[in-house]
């Protein structure tokens, strides 16, 4: 036999967790996509089909409703823990597990200018991640958001770039900028408040989007993360992907109209994608926790 | 030749344009989808290739981005408006047209505490919709939502309903219940202000869902479409497509626990899908208008 | 009261059914997304929630299933015929039912040159569809494809176009012309083999699209409908939408190159849309068959 | 500052290249999603806005599809090799390229028993991947496919996995097992016909799918990847993503009917994501030509 098996990893993928407190007349709701993989004792079942010390993926689901009975859902990192933990400390041939949460937000409705108690709407396309692994006796619990679609109407320009015998852009000194941001930011520890740093960060990084005059996305993303560090002392590093949802500038001199920055084309593809990693100075690296496979949903 | 060409239109689809409006250094925007499709003389080009009468779709591409400049973008209503009487009026070979506008919402960003004048934050998944109709010297405005999703937790039950041999559903008394909303909703006349009715007509329905106890998700639609009709005169018709985004309890009582109406599996397909079209008593029909063809995006 | 339902229906939407047979060790299969929609005495569930007349959804679901194991799936077209026939003669309040099925295209593997009796890749993008309607007595069967993406790299102009100011666009007397195609198709009635009526009607529309030098996308639209009004006489009429699916010359005169129809560039949005709706001289009109609502998936 | 930037990238991303050969009547196409990342002395864009070092991805754009009208389209591998040597080379401040290229396949059309010479019907869901990565002076060349969508109706068990408190899961020595493949390869070098490659490791792939009597998605996963290196000497690494989509068996049994392996529910999620990675024994590791970035498309 020449080929070796490397690694592996199997899981359940997006399992959707509605969870309801409904302890009062005032609910709450938390809507949750749930994936884990474990890695661990699985050789076996890869090499002669052994299936002896494989948890099914339908029990890895069953846990992810059962705990979301049994502790609730205080934070998508705090559920995502509890669960890693579980397979890692519970299930004998489970040496590391990675659990990944998305959360979709819901706000209440309003009636006659009152929230409304059991009332929801889906709010934004936004979504929250938390992802953990808990893998050689570590743990690391990495924050994020998606799809957050920000856009400036000005403050952005993009001048003074290199040029070769390919380059027909013109220069510009006021464009609109938008995004549709990738975030995720890895934490020291994991005994915080999940949910309250979560809206922290998201703060400090919209503000920082939006107070610096960019001269490019690679500086705005920059700005957004070295606030960030500086703010938010349980944050050590943040990674950032940004795809440059261009708006061009609409051509109307053929009609005889001027265009000062007031219509645009939004267009699809392609896109510019920028990407940055920033970390705290002398934070401890974390490689294996931002790992992703080929096939990462 | 035993076929004959019946009917035909052909326009452009999808034209992504976004409007800023820049004359104070407080901005404003309107980030629109907008597709046009015209009926007219154009037998020729479907029978022998003859395009001499065939505006391109290319041209009606342009008319929307030059519209945009110099009428700006008042509401989707007015501009779908706007451009379906230049195409009806202007355009020799033109006599009907038909012009659907799809509007994205933007909040501005909050810095310090306050509203951003040039930052914006895309919000929702949730997409306004309108729709007008000109034809045979009427013009017909369908204003809409599409994507709304929305959610009870409690105040909803299903039972009583009618049971044969294939029928293995369990009567339940208390039940989330959940959808994503289309609603299209046709308006008596063009002079009104569109923005607001939209605004009160989204208002009424969500309070009509939130505040009725549902027998069936049936029975909430025509609540939600008759409130809207008692309460904005200018509506003369409501049609709702409304997918029951099944949450379904999970069984957890294998494990030991009881699941009293709070962990749910938000599944994906099947779904029901529950339609209504309710209308004001006397209202004269325009169904030209809201007719589909085979391809509508 | 001044609102009134004017009409409703309600159904079970994307159950997806995958029948095998599996008879002698070369199995068969057929995969099946089935939608139903009822129409009837249904006004009670919306006007006060009484659903004592109401069967419930899911109950459709479950007919989809005991029908795919008892009278197998002949045809997506036969299915679909069982099915709305079953709801309209055995459930007294049903009153007209549609049922739409799409089907998913598998073609055995070859192993060792040979077709493999077991295993199955998924085949191409393209969809096959089926919509039976049974109502006022009289039972209407629309077959059709959508996602049938065809291309032609010549054989392909537009020119002679109508200009007015807001033409920018050029003349081509070569193009690529590309599109993503919706076809439905109208059957004179139920009694025939519909799997080999459907592989005709798509053999022939492909021929037509190949064949014909294309004066523009309305020309090659027409051909196709009236080669099938030809040449397959169960068909009465045929309807079309085509998006236009641009594939631009991309400009490389910057960088010393010519581009003589060799490098495009393949747009997402916008696109032109084609529509045309063809039939068969005497053909007697089934307009409610053709009528899509607001929220049709 | 107590913040560092550790790394970063940039680049175009899915630029749509369709590049079409007509040196004679019988055309060729090649189509093509070609996105471009790159690496070097670009920190200045991110600290201080300095753009004096960066490329524009718009130029980017410009190559890719200048490169297709030069040097044309051999292979999505070859056309990635030319584009990442040249960003290398040729642009003075980068030192590391990363070009991903996916293929999408059009077969000719059929038109009176013969392939005809310019059109083209768009063939499968599967997209065929090639990933060039230039770094620290090391060209690495990984082929790959996505979304190809295979499934066996028997030849396929599941039993005698562990059991915990969660897990109610049945076992079967008869099911359906069907994955939405995703399969990336390593090359050792360059210099190898890679059209001919792809095709032979898919081949080898769907026999080894096919023909293996599957006790686990893990233990077919394996087989793949074995047969692929021990048949291909060019591959000496494979990484499987495979989710599992479920089949499951429906339950027909209130209806008085039996279900012998006939009747399914294709299920959408949650679903199992079984994943693997194969070496060559003795291969030169190369982990930064399969790292991933957070927003990788």
């Amino acid at each position: 036999m020449t080929a070796r098996l490397q690694s592996h990893q199997y899981g359940k993928a997006e399992t959707r967790v509605v969870r309801i407190v409904r302890d009062t007349p005032r609910h709450e709701i938390r809507d949750l996509n749930v994936s884990s993989a474990l890695r661990g004792d699985f050789a076996p079942a890869y090499l002669t089909g052994d299936q002896s010390a494989v948890l099914p993926t339908d029990t890895q689901k069953n846990m992810a409703f059962a705990y979301a009975k049994v502790h609730g859902v205080e934070s998508p990192e705090r559920f995502a823990l509890l669960l890693a933990e579980h397979f890692v400390h519970d299930i004998a041939p489970v040496s590391g597990a990675r659990v990944d949460v998305q959360e979709y937000a819901w706000v209440r409705a309003t009636v006659d200018g009152a929230e409304h108690d059991h009332t929801w709407i889906r709010s934004g396309q936004e979504v929250r991640t938390a992802s953990v692994t808990v893998d050689d006796g570590t743990t690391t619990v990495i924050a994020g958001l998606k799809d957050l679609t920000v856009l400036k109407s000005t403050g952005s320009e993009f001048t003074g770039f290199l040029k070769d015998e390919y380059t027909t852009l013109q220069e510009t000194d006021d464009r609109v900028l938008a995004t549709s941001l990738i975030a995720q930011w890895r934490y020291a520890g994991t005994d915080l408040d999940f949910d309250a740093t979560y809206a922290k960060v998201r703060a400090i990084m919209l503000s920082a989007f939006a107070t610096l005059h960019s001269l490019a996305l690679q500086q705005t993303l920059w700005h957004m993360g070295t606030q960030v560090i500086e703010q938010v002392s349980e944050v050590v590093e943040v990674r950032f992907a940004a795809p440059n949802k261009h708006h061009f500038l609409q051509d109307l001199r053929p009609f005889g109209l001027e265009n000062p920055g007031e219509v645009f084309w939004a267009a699809d593809r392609p896109y510019g994608l920028i990407e940055a990693v920033i970390v705290r100075d002398g934070a401890t690296p974390a490689d294996a926790a931002w790992s992703r496979s080929v096939g990462a949903p």
